[in-house]
Order: C-alpha cells, then sequence, then structure tokens
C-alpha cells in the first residue's frame, strides 16, 4: 500500500479572486472547479497543474478551522493531500503504526472526495489529507 | 507556458533520518535519493510519490536558510516546487508581470535540477520555486 501521487497542495488564502489570479498568471493554470462547503467554513478553488492540484482555501468565517489558521499564521502552505486507492484500509494501517488521527473514518471532502486528515504531530509538522474517489 | 507540475513539496525537518522513517510509513514510500549542499546549508532526501516527490530538508546549522526556518517556524512545510519546460523563459515572463524573484536568473539546486524562487510576497505566503531538468 502507498500514496499514488500527491494530489493536492492545499493553500490558505485572504481573498479568493485575488489569489486565484495571481496563481493562474504564476503558473498559467486555470481553475479546474470551486466550491463552497458551508460544514467546513471554506470557499476553495481547485487549479490544476499537471496531474496534481493547487487549492486554494479561503475562510468563510474567522471561527473556521481556515479562519484560525490565517489569523494564526497568516497566508501560505496549509496541507498536503496524498492520493490513496483503499482509504479505510490506509487509515487502519495508519492508526496500527500510532499515528495520530484527526479523522478515524473516511468523510465527504471538498469536490466529491473521500478524505481523511492526519494531525501533523504525526508528519512532522504538516497537516497531511488523504484522500480517494468518491 | 505553464508549469508542467507539482514538482515536489519541501518540508522542514528536524531530524533527517527520523523524517524519512516517518514518511516512508505514511506514505509507503521510499527515499529516491539523499544529497548534502552545503552551499545552501541543507542535508535533503527526496521521497518519490508517484509522478512527483516530497523533499525533506534538515538544516546543516541554525545559521541557515532552513534553520532559521525551523528557529522561527518549526517544522513544517517549506515551499512547493514547480516543474517548467523553460526556466529563463518563465523567469523573465514573471518578472514582467511583477513577481517578485527571489532568483532573477536559474541556478544550480538539488539534485542537479536548475531552480529558482518566487518569493512569497508574490504567491500569497507561499516560498515557490521553478525547476527544470538541468
Amino acid at each position: 500500500m502507498a500514496a499514488r501521487s500527491i494530489h493536492h497542495v492545499g493553500v490558505a488564502v485572504e481573498d479568493l479572486d485575488e489569489a486565484i489570479s495571481t496563481y493562474e498568471r504564476l503558473l498559467g493554470a486555470e481553475v479546474d472547479r470551486r466550491e463552497t462547503h458551508d460544514e467546513q467554513g471554506v470557499e476553495a478553488a481547485s487549479l490544476r497543474v499537471g496531474p496534481g492540484h493547487l487549492e486554494l482555501l479561503a475562510a468563510l468565517g474567522p471561527d473556521t478551522p481556515v479562519g484560525r489558521f490565517l489569523s494564526r499564521r497568516g497566508p501560505g502552505m496549509h496541507h498536503v493531500a496524498y492520493e490513496v486507492d483503499d482509504l479505510p484500509g490506509e487509515l487502519a494501517r495508519l492508526e496500527g503504526e500510532g499515528a495520530e488521527l484527526i479523522d478515524a473514518a473516511p468523510r465527504a471532502g471538498l469536490f466529491g472526495m473521500q478524505v481523511a486528515f492526519v494531525h501533523p504531530h504525526s508528519a512532522h509538522g504538516v497537516l497531511s489529507e488523504l484522500v480517494a474517489r468518491g
């Protein structure tokens, strides 16, 4: 079992439209998908970069995960997501190895993906997400 | 012109061997290359994750770019690197669009790549690297 690829890099931004414009210029990339996820308090845009994506994340309010991240650290890299084939199997394997899981079971994430987060404590400071096609 | 892919995500770590062991378990990935780069004050290990890589970076001392990052922010995501075909052409394009370049011209990076960094000010807080095959 192994991660198939770096599925995306998540970036917390203050202004989603401005960030889209910046990254379209920086990468010569275009927005692939855009979605507001009320439950997570986030509006997100995904830019396709070859086989991977950059996921721009703007907070719907200050008391949301991305809002708290922005007030604590400012805009910048938020998480790295890895695509796996068997998400429940990977979570069981990681739990067995003592990794600290934020999500013990897959849940519905952005853009129709099944996702689960691993705590930065278990990944040298990197909030890590495992994603599988829904 | 466009970035071909997310070439790698750079992660600053306190202990390279421990980080390699953690990430080999987390991702089911193996170290592809390992290199000490005295000029940059860094020891790096690259783990292949599908078509991309995770680049683990340990400082050779506190007064190095990665050493200063670690003392300021602790371990975690350090930069995102995008592969491009024409690195001088991309740098000229970005400069023309007003991006703040750390490296105005390509220089020798890790693992035999030609690289240039773009300042986080021009990428919503993300230290961004463009890389081209050497």
